[in-house]
This record gives structure tokens, C-alpha cells and sequence, in this order.
């Protein structure tokens, strides 16, 4: 390797020149055979994302080529594979559709400037390292929001497999809509789209050990199955073209335009943006959790790391990229990362020839597409996202925590009932809520001496020793604002009626911070207790809580002491018993 | 005491039938004198804090009698004297302000409203136990928002000082308007506020001092000073009548209805209850707090306890009689409860007192209203509200913890710049946004044994004994979801380059709570150190937090073990280092 003269800090936002680098024959053939299979699976998913979105057949393609090749240079995942994914573009539906009516050009124009300021917010995410708002959002949260919008996303498409009008941003409104509609079925498009539906299932469960028995290799096997809705979209295309099914009101794909995306500049209406400022902003956090989560489960599996701060840039640079190329928002998808990995993309180059593929198709194939019908691609959707609807996560939170619980119902629900937007906000709200009321009413135990040990537990869970004038309460939480009138409280309410104390020990092993509300309150504490004719003292204060301590005034107030340890504190106000442990401890 | 039939659960809402039976002629003379002391303090404040408000002064005294008869009997504070505050009252200005012009009659039935709204909100919070609530307001948050809140009263009233058109709810806008009506300024009127500032000021630092030396009992000495404000407001009065002064300009209170309240039921518009709705919130939290905390601090002086959650009902209670009885929102003021403390208030029978006093204030007084220039109202209140400016938060918070320090000064410019609302609101999010951001961040120690002892510390502040086949790791937070990913790089950035790692142990004596999402991390860094042939163990699990993970599958993947001490695990993984340690101890 040779040194490079570009700065250190330069290099850290361009990955492409560490693994460029190293960069070989064998790699270049990995990464071509997992870039062929995921052309092959991405033509009809982005077709099919783009009609998931209101959005016209080209938009999913133009979405699938400069995006890939921005997430190539500036991402750190080698499996990662960017395009248009199914969430993404039902939020971008939900987000667009409150500003404009599906299939005029407002509403294409509304979700380019989405994605632009998406990728403009990842970017600023990244540059200022706020990566770590995303760990608001809460694995429940997520897990709940996930399965909701895969029972919207495919009860949306019930309408295309039908031949009916579809509508509604709720599970009620596209139930309702599709009860009114439905005796207007087109026959023909549901034959079309059950045939191409249980085509589907049964290559995604079937096909693969058929082939294998049959006697084909594992991994051709594998690309075959992977081939399945392009085989569904070649046939299903050909059977409306043949016998001329449009004509009879099977609804296509019609006409798309032939050729490379358009370079475009976004939309600067001050007004939109206002107006989907918020919109990006949950699509941006969306997409960079589920992006990062996926990139970095495969990167594990090789001891890769991923830099979560840079994969927001290399998000960021993915969606502005598709906004000057007339695409819509686009993250990592799960899937075809995981098919990208097992084919053996070894690095985001994999990426950037997929690029070309779909390119290729949109020079070349786009007018074999004008007879596609609607209800395959439907039926591509339905049977992706069925595979994301997880109920599981309820039956696990509620045996484990109720909090949680309540966070994965309520983000159900209200994504269900409400819509996509209102139900990951919900969920995170009613998280950050629920934390903030579980630490406002912290747990408190008062403890004694293990037997034989230098250990303090909790005297209703085991058989330990204590003494009757020191009474030790082990705070199981920080101090801050929202419990410090609760510690105060509790503390007064058990040493009033006990007239033998005479010292009282805050245990503050688990006390990681104590803030200045509940400094007073310390105060008023031993303020109090001082009156009442009693000590008290602290042990086991961590590092960072005693440097504060000390800035402050209490430690010169305090009637009793700091104790290193808990152990330590009782030898010194009890010594017979601080000597039986220490014989049992011989 | 006999018994009487009236159920607990009743009785727990009347805290009158606890100390009304045990009401003697002691208690008696005692209440009686300190309702003497505080009606003399509180006719000119309720007239003054009218005024601040924007409304007529009847409504002052209105809100004097109803609220405090109510308050005897639900609240169960001993010397908490309700009524109309500073605070409450710029609030109820702000609020109000944004509906209706200050002297319309839509002016002051708002006021009402928002008394009512006030009262409901409070009743509703006691009743279901939500006074925790409350505690979300941080102490530096309350400091920083009364501090402002001083600045902006004092700074409101100069305009009648003057006798000039005042206006605005900023201190941009207040200071705006003075420099812009300046020029009008009235010289007589200038001349009675400035004599009556001056005086006042005298009176609260001169007069006592001054009294006692010319051989007045103590006692007596505090009376009259306390009847400072009621000496100003008689003898401008007189001025003002005697040489006519208000044909001169001097603005007057004017005529003030004779006679007790009359009793109304508030308006029922479902608009003006949505307009008033979130300031009535905020009045009802900022009032409660205030409140509480003088009624606890007066309470532990003499070994009582006052219930918060029946505060909320007092507090609620007195509210309503207020908007039934045509004043405005009230709450307990703090410098009158220290004055009705000291006066010898024994019992809450002492504002039943009070509140006839003012009822025959209003009865045949208030003709003698009239002439009073609103200007000695004016320098009442600024004598009043500065005793609340204390600019010292800052100093102190700055020293001791800058989340807290940011917190007290965006509240403070916040409320000076854009009102009161928005300061204590911003104030509230960005103290809880601080502590979320912090326990997202947690602070994480590599811990070894001191020497001689069986407890672990920080091997960067304590000289202490490691193994290198050992990483003991300490957690100082709960695990949740905004830290889980946090934990999860550290250990792999930690873990992955030490090679001669077998084994990591967590350390969670601070780890309070392990959410799902925690769990769900837990389990992934479990799996991936068995990938690089490292057991992961836990150690000093507190009770509730093992009664959780045995209820998940975590324990049973684990691949180490949960150690009750540290101590423990370490003698366990490391035999010849627990013997180190034992042979030490001895």
C-alpha cells in the first residue's frame, strides 16, 4: 500500500479510498455475480415500490441507479444494498399524498424534494455525529412499526391484484374503500394477480429444494428462486400483451420513458419544504435504523465494523443523489442486503454494477414494461412484505415488560388506525414517556450484610445482617429532577416512626448522577434529619457523582460521612458487626 | 377523640374533620391573630396583583374569600395562605391576553375560565394520584422561571409608576413601550409611586429595626411593618382625594362594587375552554409547585407532613370557588405563608379568618377605593416581586452541573424574551431532552479489586488489581433503549483487539433496568463474543432486574454465569486472585 498525500480527515468521509484500494480481480468477480442476481431482483421490486408509492414506473428505476453508485463512495457497508424499499415508500406515500393527488406532477415533484431533504438531514446527522438519536427509536418500536406497515402496505395492494380503485392511509380507510369497490372486480386481473401471487409463494418456499432434488447446483438453485418475479413479470407481460388483456381492462404499467434518469434540480419552494420537513425527518430516522441495523448484523458476520455517523452520510449522499435524478427516497433495504451478502458482494462495488444493471434495463427494457400489468407487481409487494409482519414481538414484550409492550401495541395500533407518520411518533413518545415515569419512581431498597461476605443485598430478598440504629437504603437509580422529591419522601416517611436510628446510609452504588434538584433535596434531607437528631452519610458515590459533590457545597454540610464502601461504612458505625463478618470472612 | 361514622375514604378528602375536632380556644386566639396580620398584607396585594393581571380590582378581593374557606377545608397545609399571587397572576395576564383586550368584560369572564379550568385540572390530578407530575418541573427550571417572571412584573409596573400607557409581554416589549411613552410621563403620579416605592423599601428594611429601638415589643414591631402596604395605600389615597389629583391625571382605581361576590357559574364556550386550556395547565403545575414547596418547608419546621396529592384538591378546590365566586386563578403565595407561619397560624381555620376580613373589606371598604392611585399599587408589587429575583441560580448551577445551568438560562431569556408559557415550557423540555441525552451517553468503568477488600472501583481512579484474561466492565446506567447500541460498540470496540480475553463480566450493581431493547443487545453481544471465544457473565444483578431475564430466554443462552458479587466472579474465573485478595483481608 502506498501512502496517499489526501488528509486523514478527508479520507474518513470517502470509504471508497480504503477498500479502492485493495481493490483485486477476485473481488471484482464477487462483487459482479451478487450484482447480476441483485439486478435481476431489484428490476420489478423498484417498479413495484415506485407504484407503492403513487409514483410512475421510472421513478423506482431512476431511484435504483445514481443512489446506488453515491452509496458506494460514501457508505461502509460492503453488503449494503440501497434502492427503494417498502416502508420508505409507503411513508413517502403517506408524506407526498397530504400535499398533492397521485400521478399529477406535484406529486412526483413533492417526493424528489423529500428525498433531497431527507438525504440533506442524514447528511447534517452525519457531519454533526447525531447518530445517536436513532437509539430513540426502540427496538419494540421498530419491530411494531415494521409489522403495521407490512399489514398496510400489502392490504393496499389488495385493491391492484382486484382491478379495483384503491385509497385510504388506514387499515379502516383501505378496508373500507376496497369493500365499496369490490364488486367492480376485473375478473381477468384477479386471475392474473392469484396466479402471480401463488406463483410467488411457491418459488419463495418451493422452488429452491425442487431444483436441488432436480439436480441442480445449490447456487444456481438459489439465483433461479431469486429470478421468480422477473419470471412472473416476463409471463404475466406477455399473457396481456398476446391477448391484448389491456384492452379488457387488466390496468399496465403504459408507457415509461425510455432512457437514463433526467439531472434535475429539486423543487426550492419554501412552502413544500415546511411542509415535509417532519415527513423527512421520521423517513430519514426510519430508513438510517433500519439500514444501519441490517449492515451492521452483516458485518459482523465477516468482523467488519460499520461507522454509523458516516452511514448516514452515505444515506444522505444516496437520497440527494436520487433527488438530482429524478428518484424518491430510498434506504438499505433487508432482503436484498441479505441476497447481496450471500452472493458474495465483497465490496460496495457490488453496488455500483448494479447501478449499471438497472441502468442497462432502463436504456434498453423500459418499453417491454408498457404491458405489465399492475396486479404482478402487486402481488411482487404483497408476498416481499408479508415476510416483514411479525406479531411475535407482543407475545415477547408482554412476558417480559409491560412498558414495552405498551410502547409495540400503541405503535401498532396507531400506525393501523392513524397512519405511518402518527404511529412511530406515538411509539416514541410513549417510550420516552414511559422511561421517564419508571425513573421518576425508582426502586429502593434497604439492605444488610450478606453473611460471611463484604456484600450488601436487599433484606426482603435475602437472609442478611443489619442493626437497629443504622438504617442502610440502597437508591436503585440516578437523582435527578423527577424522583428527588420521592427519595425525600420515602426517606422521611420510614425514620420517623423508628425513634432507635441514629444513622442513615445512602447507598449510591447505582446512583450514577445526581443533579442539582436532587442536591437540594440531599440537602433538605440532612437538614431534616440533623433535626431529628440523626447522621446521615453516603457510600459507594461513583467517581464522576463525587467530583461533582465536591464542587458543591453538601459534602461541608453533611452531618455524617463518605464511605469508600458500604462494608467500610458499617465497620465504622456498627464495629461488632463489621468483626463478624470479618471473621466469617476467614 | 370520639368516633365518628364518616369513612376513611371520605375522611381522607377532608382533612378539616382531622383538625377541626381537635379545635380549641387556643388554636383559636392564635389563628385569629395571624388573620389579622395577613389581611392587613393582603388587601392592598390582592388589589395590586388585580391590577397585574389586567383586571378590575373587585376581582382581587374576590378571589380573596371563596378560595380561602375552600382551602380550609380541603387542603392540609397548617399555614399556607392562598389567594392571588405575582406569578399566577402575570401568568393569568398572558393567557388571557392572547383572547381577549385587557378591560372588556370577555377580558375578565376569561379569567374566570381559566380559575375554573385551573381548579378542574388540579382536582382531577389529586383524584388520580398524578402529582408526580409536578416533579418534572426541575428546581433550577422553577428558580430561573420565578426569577424572570420578578424581572418582567417589576419591570410592567414602572409604566404606572409613571403614569404612562404600559403594554407587552417580553421585556423588549415592556422596556419598547416605556422608551416610546416616556415623554408622557405624569409628574404628580411619578412623584406618589416614587415616594411610595421608597417607603415601602424603607419600611421592609428600616422600619422593624427602627420600632424596636424606640422600645416597641418585638411582636408589635413585625405588625406594623407588615402594615407598610396598607399605611401607603391610605395615605396616597388621601393625597389624591384631598388635592384632587386624579382631575390632574393620576390614575385612580375608580369605583370598586360594594359588597360580597356575587356567585356565577363560568362560561361553557368550548372554544374559549380549548384557547385556555394549555395555560391553564401550566398555571395549575407552576402553582401547585410554588405552593407545595412553602407549604413543606412550613410543615417540617413544626413536624408535620402535608399530602401533595391532597394539595392538588386544595389547590383545585380553592380554584373553583374562585371562578364561581368571580375572581381569578389563586394559589398558596409564598412571603404571606411565611407571615401567616410566623404570625402563630396554628390551623388552616386562620384563612377561613382571613377570608372574612376581606369580606368585610369588601363589604365597607370599598368606597374608600376609589381615589387610590393605581401607582401605589405599582410600587407594592415591585417591592413585592424583587425579594423573588435571584440571579444566584446561575451562578450556582454553573458551578455544579452545566445541564442544569443550561436548563435555568434558557428559561430565564426564554421567559424575558418570548413570555411566560413558552420560558417555563422550554424550560421543562430541555431539562428532560438533557437528562435523555445523558443517559444515552453512559458512563462505562473497567473496574479491578482494591487490594485487601472484595470491592471493585475504576482501574483509571483507583490502584487496583485485573487479570488479563478478565474485562470487568461497569455499566452506570440502566440499559435502555437510547444506550443499547452505545453499550453494544463499546464492548466490541473494547473486546475485539484485546486477544488475550476469555472472558467478560458486566458488572451491573447501577444497572436498574434492562428494557427490551437492552435485552435484545445483551443477547447480540453475547452472541458475538462466543463468535471470538469470550464468555459473557454478569455480576450483581439487583433483584428486580434477574426476576425480568429469567423470564426471557437470555439466561439460558448465556454462556457464562450470573455471579451474586463480583468478588465472586472474580475468584470464581481467576482462582489465584480471590486467594490474593482473601490472604490481604486477613
Amino acid at each position: 500500500m502506498t501512502k496517499t498525500t489526501i488528509p486523514a480527515r478527508v479520507r474518513r468521509y470517502l470509504p471508497i479510498l480504503d477498500w479502492g484500494r485493495e481493490y483485486s480481480r477476485d473481488t471484482f468477480g464477487s462483487d459482479l455475480v451478487a450484482a447480476v442476481i441483485v439486478t435481476i431482483m431489484l428490476i420489478p421490486q423498484s417498479l413495484a415500490y415506485a407504484l407503492l408509492a403513487g409514483l410512475p414506473a421510472q421513478m423506482g428505476l431512476y431511484a435504483s441507479i445514481l443512489p446506488l453508485i453515491a452509496y458506494a463512495i460514501f457508505g461502509t457497508s460492503r453488503a449494503l444494498s440501497v434502492g427503494p424499499v417498502a416502508v420508505v415508500s409507503l411513508m413517502t406515500a403517506a408524506a407526498v399524498g397530504n400535499l398533492a393527488l397521485q400521478g399529477t406532477a406535484e406529486y412526483a415533484a413533492a417526493a424528489i424534494v423529500l428525498a433531497f431533504l431527507s438525504g440533506l438531514m442524514l447528511v447534517l446527522m452525519g457531519v454533526l455525529r447525531l447518530g445517536f438519536i436513532a437509539n430513540f427509536l426502540s427496538h419494540p418500536v421498530i419491530a411494531g412499526f415494521i409489522t403495521a406497515s407490512g399489514i398496510l402496505i400489502a392490504a393496499s395492494q389488495i385493491s391492484h391484484i382486484l382491478g379495483i380503485k384503491g385509497g385510504g392511509h388506514t387499515l379502516v380507510e383501505i378496508l373500507e374503500s376496497l369493500w365499496v369497490h369490490l364488486p367492480e372486480t376485473n375478473p381477468i386481473t384477479l386471475a392474473i394477480g392469484a396466479a402471480a401471487t401463488g406463483f410467488l409463494f411457491w418459488v419463495r418456499k418451493g422452488l429452491k429444494p425442487l431444483l436441488i432434488r432436480a439436480g441442480l447446483p445449490g447456487r444456481l438453485a438459489e439465483v433461479l428462486a431469486k429470478a421468480g418475479p422477473v419470471a412472473a413479470v416476463a409471463a404475466t407481460t406477455l399473457v396481456v400483451w398476446g391477448l391484448a388483456l389491456d384492452a379488457r381492462g387488466v390496468a399496465v404499467v403504459g408507457d415509461v420513458p425510455q432512457g437514463l434518469p433526467p439531472l434535475t434540480a429539486p423543487s426550492f419552494d419554501a412552502d413544500i419544504w415546511m411542509a415535509l420537513a417532519g415527513s423527512a425527518a421520521l423517513i430519514s430516522l426510519i430508513g438510517f435504523v433500519e439500514s444501519v441495523s441490517v449492515a451492521q448484523t452483516l458485518a459482523a458476520k465477516k468482523r467488519q465494523r460499520i461507522v454509523p455517523d458516516q452511514e448516514l452520510i452515505g444515506l444522505g449522499a444516496s437520497n440527494i443523489a436520487s433527488a438530482v435524478s429524478g428518484g424518491y427516497p430510498v434506504t438499505g433495504g433487508f432482503a436484498r442486503s441479505v441476497v447481496n451478502f450471500d452472493a458474495g458482494a465483497a465490496t460496495p462495488a457490488a453496488g455500483a454494477f448494479t447501478a449499471v444493471g438497472i441502468a442497462v434495463a432502463a436504456l434498453f427494457l423500459t418499453p417491454l414494461l408498457h404491458f405489465l400489468p399492475k396486479a404482478t407487481l402487486a402481488a411482487t409487494i404483497i408476498v416481499a412484505v408479508l415476510s416483514l409482519v411479525d406479531l411475535s414481538i407482543l407475545k415477547k414484550t408482554w412476558g417480559y415488560s409491560r412498558a414495552d409492550f405498551a410502547a409495540v401495541l400503541v405503535t401498532i395500533l396507531v400506525t393501523l388506525g392513524v397512519g405511518v407518520e402518527a404511529g412511530v411518533s406515538a411509539g416514541v413518545v410513549l417510550s420516552v414517556l414511559l422511561f421517564l415515569w419508571k425513573t421518576s419512581r425508582p426502586h429502593i431498597a434497604e439492605v444488610g450484610l450478606v453473611p460471611g461476605t463484604q456484600h450488601f443485598r436487599n433484606i426482603l430478598r435475602h437472609k442478611v445482617e443489619t442493626h437497629p440504629e443504622v438504617l442502610t437504603i440502597r437508591i436503585d437509580e440516578s437523582l435527578y429532577f423527577a424522583n428527588a422529591r420521592f427519595l425525600e419522601d420515602y426517606i422521611y416517611d420510614r425514620v420517623v416512626p423508628d425513634r432507635a436510628l441514629r444513622h442513615v446510609i445512602l447507598m449510591c452504588s447505582a446512583v450514577n448522577e445526581i443533579d442539582m434538584s436532587a442536591l437540594e433535596s440531599l440537602e433538605a434531607i440532612n437538614h431534616r434529619l440533623q433535626g431529628l437528631g440523626i447522621t446521615l452519610h453516603l457510600s459507594e458515590v461513583k467517581g464522576p457523582v463525587m467530583d461533582r459533590l465536591k464542587r458543591a457545597h453538601f459534602l461541608d454540610e453533611l452531618t455524617g460521612r463518605v464511605f469508600l464502601s458500604q462494608y467500610e461504612a458499617m465497620r465504622a458505625l456498627t464495629p461488632e458487626t463489621g468483626e463478624t463478618a470479618s471473621r466469617a470472612a476467614e
